[in-house]
């Protein structure tokens, strides 16, 4: 309907609504005159919502990604951890159920030399959040001011907190509308939103965690390897060290999923304990940070260190300086009965015999929530002390009547949903198949 | 993000636009549900932005569309015209450049003894509007109640009003949210809003003039052949009789443009006289009018009632009634000089000698408008007297300095730009080409 001999030639958001529509690719300046003036409230919801569907369905190239990373980055505070003379490395998880390798690495990072200014996220749907995971710790504070994250930080060369209204709000409010408009799946605005936080902590290398697999996001290996692509080219564009684990989800990582449960199986690991699986992958991701953050000149020197600092009890000790100066009971790291524990236990057992062939990894993650130590939206309060401990594993042999998962639970009201799902999460066949191998692939490594 | 173990199962919007997004396709209630629930404000803009995008981009089917002309239909009042003992009929046209059939039809066919409840719209970009046209009557009102509109319509057979609050606040609504998120053009969403306006008329017949050619919307034949196809499915789907005109709109009709002078030549074709395209396309809109609402046995026998109407002075007396009883002056029938008109006139002249093979048709509209003839936006004023006569047609022979166009203005300011326009807009070539067929195809006939 527009008649061009009438209208100006600044730019205006229905024209750029209308060329990504007809997939046109945005310049630097079209992104960042979106994200701007969206954040200041110049473009209002509606003309963004028809946008973000627009890039759902168009895509989003890879300049066009650099360039809205960087957008959102911009329209808020960088952090600057330069009187720091250690350099900053932190992790990203697509996230999973089980995965609380955070907990694990950034104790043994600082302890090796490294600082960690780690922003995270809290759950939502069938994975957990770190931040989440952490408050199971009694008294422990999540929301320090970026002052106090900072001298945290200087001090034990870990700081953990959740985005603060400083760090890209750009992506809070981006978020929010492609939350409301089924606009969250898209690997352009995944990376975007994810890159954008990540840029934001001040850090020299970025070391990410892409699950794929049953309980992932990305459940299509396609997908997860695309994704990783793109976010290890976005780091690289802005000047920053990267890689990306393309690492497996097709079951839970370790054997304990919940709150209070993943602290102390994440204390394990520090110990020189716990399950196999969450000890390599947590060390693998170490030494990645290690090498990125010029600590080691190999991946292999990395793992050493890593393996030292576990070995050593420097993680561990490193771990209850953390906790200490976060405001959280400490002596949880030698009593993990401090933390919340639920009131009552359910044995989950086989119904036959055979080999565990594959699960529904996503349904643990679904039955941990229903029975509240999940969110279906933002504002529920989480249990933290309800749980699932997995007995068995892909490739494990089973017997009829056997344990395969043990429920902790509080409340009876959703129970048999939660028990049917993780009952029927598993794949039993006749016939062995192997364990899936952890890492799958590396990605710009 | 989702987790759908938790959600209720009543319809949730972010529901309904992931299904499109996904290229699903909408049943009746979930297009009854979006349409009510956003037009009592329980689904925000942001959400319909979103669904208007999917749609535009994965289309919509026969069957959604109809449903979406229908929630859209009854989202307001459907007139009740059931006291009038004749059928009631009306005509649409998408619009184009000098086309004011309906100021010659609606007198037609009301004078041949249907009734036309008009609902017509205002022009926008290079198109006029037939409101706008009436109003360049003095005293005209084009905003009569519904009561009023039914009780002229029930004195004359015909009422000639602009969209209400009470006729499809649905269309009103997207409408407005469709302008700013650049989801216009979009076949099966200008279905909808055109047959929703149309179907709340209470007719029991329309017939659909769908131009085509550089001056439509729809410059693709293709395209307007897809829009015509869908709004005579959709009318019959919902129970009216229709056709589609397919018409060429690759020039002007008739020989003139601007809100005067459209009415001037509408009242020479009612006299008997004017353009032979305009007069044709009027005989034969009305013919299908005539048949579609059982005046007539067959279109043929529609076009000699249509032409004795006119011949016997019936027509344009029964126009002379309309005016005086909507306010306006009827003595315009016998003196066009109590139109207003501009003040200046400039010829335009050609530069070369030939013959003419094509016309930029949508051109000599957007010249009209910046002359002050036409909106850049809604707000915008008209000036009634400002005008375009055309003195050649495609087919034309033409001299090197010979006139082509006469162009009347009252302002200096953007003249020459309008000029440059008209003077564009005419191809001129050594080789004489056929004039293009008036009526192109039949649709649903």
């Amino acid at each position: 309907m527009l008649v061009s001999h009438f209208v100006s030639t600044r730019m205006r958001a229905v024209d750029l609504i209308r060329k990504k529509r007809d997939s046109g690719e945005h310049t630097r300046e079209e992104i960042d005159y979106l994200v701007s003036a969206y954040t200041r409230g110049d473009i209002p919801d509606y003309q963004m919502a028809a946008w973000l569907m627009a890039v759902w369905i168009r895509g989003l190239g890879p300049a066009e990604i650099a360039a809205l990373t960087e957008a959102m980055l911009h329209s808020g505070e960088i952090v600057d951890h330069s009187c720091l003379p250690m350099k900053k490395v932190d992790k990203h998880s697509t996230g999973g159920v089980g995965d609380k390798t955070s907990l694990i690495l950034a104790p043994i990072v600082a302890a090796g030399g490294l600082a960690v200014p780690m922003i995270s996220g809290r759950g939502l749907g069938h994975t957990g959040g770190t931040l989440d995971k952490l408050e199971a710790i009694p008294g422990f504070k999540t929301s320090l001011t970026l002052a106090d994250f900072r001298r945290v930080l200087q001090e034990c060369g870990i700081g953990l907190i959740g985005q603060t209204a400083e760090i890209a709000p750009a992506d809070k409010k981006i978020y929010a509308l492609r939350d409301a408009t089924s606009t969250v799946e898209n690997i352009g605005l995944i990376c975007a939103s994810i890159m954008s936080k990540k840029l934001a902590e001040g850090i020299d290398a970025l070391v990410l965690d892409v699950k794929t697999g049953s309980g992932a996001f990305m459940s299509k290996e396609d997908d997860a390897v695309r994704l990783a692509e793109v976010m290890v080219d976005t780091a690289r564009r802005t000047g920053k060290k990267a890689v990306a684990l393309l690492t497996d989800m097709s079951q839970p990582l370790g054997h304990m999923a919940g709150h209070s449960n993943e602290v102390i199986e994440s204390i394990d690991v520090l110990k020189g304990k716990g399950p196999d699986d969450l000890r390599e992958l947590s060390v693998e991701l170490s030494a990645w940070m290690f090498y990125l953050g010029e600590r080691t000149k190999s991946v292999e020197e990395g793992r050493h260190l890593a393996k030292e600092m576990i070995s050593s009890g420097k993680a561990v000790e490193r771990f209850r300086q953390c906790i200490r100066l976060q405001g959280g009971n400490e002596h949880i790291i030698d009593d993990t009965s401090l933390l919340p524990k639920a009131s009552f236990q359910l044995e989950v057992m086989s119904s036959k015999s055979g080999y565990i062939t594959a699960t529904q990894c996503r349904d643990f993650g679904i039955a941990l929530a229903i029975l509240g130590g999940g969110r279906s939206k933002k504002e529920d309060q989480i249990d933290h002390g309800v749980g699932l401990e997995f007995h068995k594993r892909i490739g494990d042999r089973v017997q009829m009547g056997e344990k395969l998962v043990t429920i902790q639970y509080n409340a009876e009201a959703r129970l048999e949903e939660a028990k049917n799902l993780v009952s029927g999460a598993f794949e039993i066949g006749d016939v062995a198949v192997p364990a899936p191998p952890l890492i799958r692939r590396i990605i710009g490594g």
